[in-house]
């Protein structure tokens, strides 16, 4: 069947307007490893997906999920030691304060949790989040999506920490830091002056939908320490930044900030739906006295196998060293490409995940989300997948498998480069 | 490890509180069709789980899991056949009007889709459900979780219907249909007296959480068509009643009604996260134009692959007559046993789900929830696993596995012949 009819049955049986990737959609038949390939064999290079994160079809989490189906899988009101095991090694990676998990199924789902969990704890409803944040689809965690700065209600955005197109030109680090600190008390504030008890702050460490901006020095931490001085909690969502995705285990170490909760989702199956939260011992039984959260699918037998057998794999394969070695050589050369071209204006990231800031047109740092969009269509036929994100939608996003290697970067950076002759001249 | 120290262990890395069943929990670590197995060896009759519907760990669902985790597992934002040939095949199964489907991970998550999808396609708000109801742990789906008869904001609750509490006593059934009637139409009244625009109603159509009743004739498409009367839509949540539990393939199916809308769930991947919708097209495609729904986990080409195996078992090892035999001759066989023991005061349900309503005490129809609870915990150190429910819990639950089997319905009446001799003398 060609991609027009698939396209049309797809609307079909799923509804016109179902996300879809690419100007021409590509037919993914299989994968293995950093490789993807489509219905006529064709092979692509996975520079996006980072829930295979130790690569497409990895015999290892296949073999465990495998063994743990035919064996048992159940819901968690029967004991079982494998639920144990896992969250005992999972909240063992975590930052000391966080020592009990629940488990869940979707990142959306994780986050429910945590806001939950919060505003229990604290007794508070009032949540912070920023300008460009997208945390989930469920009714409740969508209202953290990308809210502009108009108060609403109980979710009040902050505008995203950025050092790029910062909140005012020209002002040190440090100050801006302060600046953007001071959106944190001024929403702090505004719920007070609204008669809205405070809960928390809830962002991924790295800003990752905003953009992976540079954020600056010292913002997370400070921040948690005005919201905790405020009464609340500090929530990292890691659905994106954990699991080695830095080449450390989680955005929050990069970020040098302890949270109260962490959420957890993407990769922690390699694409089982696997999510969950480690929070502060009271945290979590508060929440379990107070809410009766029981989830069918959630810290099942299965989940607890294929988590383990992704922890297993990232540890006896080194990825975090891969991550840091690949992501760090992989940047520093795109960096000498934006040297060459002029729409390349920032290359920010920490290690598999980079962003790459496009802009065009008269005037300088005018995003250009077409540029970006242009340049992913012409690698997609190259054989190299990747997607744009960021508040613009100007930011190429570089975030494959963490078992990315230094030769399938040299790839990428031919054909990123040719792609930049081809649409920009010779640079 | 003993059951202690599991219990403890549990405690100290997923929190106090976290459910459990039995008065001394089972670890159980192994399962094989309606049979589960405790760390011992010891071997349980399984009359609980409806997750497994073709049975714990069956082979078939399990090759598949494997056969497609080995081969692609990755996102729905490229095109893949595998997820259009199980929603064609899934809509098949459905009524006419429903031609549409949305995939998600959790039953939560399909309710919250279809809530989200029927209040942008009407424009309201308003929902209906009834007193004793669960439909899910997110923010937005909880609050139709055993609201209560009171008003509350864009929720508000009829009183579930049913013959043996009913609203009024002594009146005929037609006559007690149009009292449930007129709650439904009075909750209709009152969100238009309160400004709050309608938006539907959302029920299970065997009502399976507030304890199986059996169901005034005609209530739920008389019900439906008032919904509709009132510019609202008709949900059918599907997530225990569907998939052959009824000896029908939809709870819909036996209470005549169609639905707008049908969320699905716990059956769908035998165990794996697999929840969906099934709606009109027109309500798919309005919800798909002004949510920006997507799901990192849903319509991935593993949920396809094990959705599909489970209808090759259902249809090949036509377990719809088998859920129709064994079921009746169940319901049948406890219907003898109900004539000997005064505490069993009524047998209900469909298919292979089976409610029994526990009394005790010195008035008629008195719940006894802590007996129903004694005959669970007896019947689990005899080998059978089931459990109790209802709006007043004291409903015993019977929803095995449907490959459950006439031979092991002789098996649990003879141990709950016992049982029932045991606590209440010869009868």
């Amino acid at each position: 069947m060609s991609t027009t009819e698939l396209l049309a049955r797809r609307q079909r049986l799923l509804g016109v307007g179902t996300p879809l990737f690419y100007e021409e959609p590509v037919n993914i038949v299989r994968g293995d490893g950093v490789w993807l390939f489509d219905a006529d064999g064709r092979r692509y290079l996975d520079m996006y997906n980072n829930v295979p994160c130790v690569g497409h079809a990895h015999p290892r989490v296949v073999e465990a999920m495998r063994v743990q189906a035919a064996t048992l899988n159940v819901h968690s009101r029967y004991l079982h030691s494998g639920i144990l095991d896992y969250a005992e090694r999972l909240l063992n990676l975590h930052a000391a304060p966080l020592t009990r998990a629940v488990f869940a199924c979707t990142g959306t789902e994780a986050n429910e949790v945590a806001l939950q969990m919060a505003r229990t704890a604290t007794g508070g409803r009032g949540i912070i989040c920023t300008d460009a944040a997208y945390h989930g689809n469920s009714a409740e965690v969508a209202k953290l999506t990308r809210v502009g700065q108009a108060a609403k209600g109980d979710v009040r955005a902050i505008p995203f920490p950025q050092s790029y197109r910062p909140l005012r030109e020209g002002v040190s680090s440090r100050d801006l830091t302060d600046l953007y600190l001071a959106e944190v008390q001024a929403a702090i504030n505004g719920f007070a002056a609204d008669g809205i008890p405070f809960a928390g702050m809830l962002v991924c460490p790295l800003l990752a939908n905003e953009g992976l901006p540079d954020i600056p020095e010292g913002f997370m931490p400070q921040a948690a320490a005005l919201v905790r001085q405020a009464g609340g909690l500090f929530i990292a969502d890691e659905v994106q930044a954990g699991f080695g995705r830095t080449g450390r285990w989680w955005g929050y170490d990069v970020m040098e900030v302890e949270p109260d909760i962490a959420t957890m989702g993407k990769p922690m199956g390699n694409g089982l739906p696997l999510s969950g939260v480690a929070a502060r011992s009271d945290l979590v039984n508060t929440f379990r006295e107070h809410v009766r959260y029981f989830n069918t699918f959630a810290s099942s037998p299965l989940q607890a196998a294929v988590g383990m057998a992704v922890l297993d794999v990232i540890e006896q394969e080194d990825l975090l060293a891969n991550v840091t070695e690949v992501g760090g050589y992989l940047r520093n050369e795109l960096r000498g490409l934006q040297e060459r071209y002029d729409p390349l204006a920032d290359v920010r990231g920490h290690g598999l995940f980079i962003g790459l800031e496009w802009i065009g047109g008269a005037t300088a740092k005018t995003p250009d989300r077409e540029g970006a969009i242009q340049v992913v269509n012409r690698l997609k036929h190259k054989g190299f997948l990747m997607g744009h994100a960021g508040a613009l939608g100007n930011v190429l996003k570089i975030r494959p498998p963490l078992v990315f290697k230094r030769e399938h970067a040299d790839s990428f950076l031919t054909a990123f480069d040719e792609t930049m002759r081809e649409l920009y001249g010779a640079g």
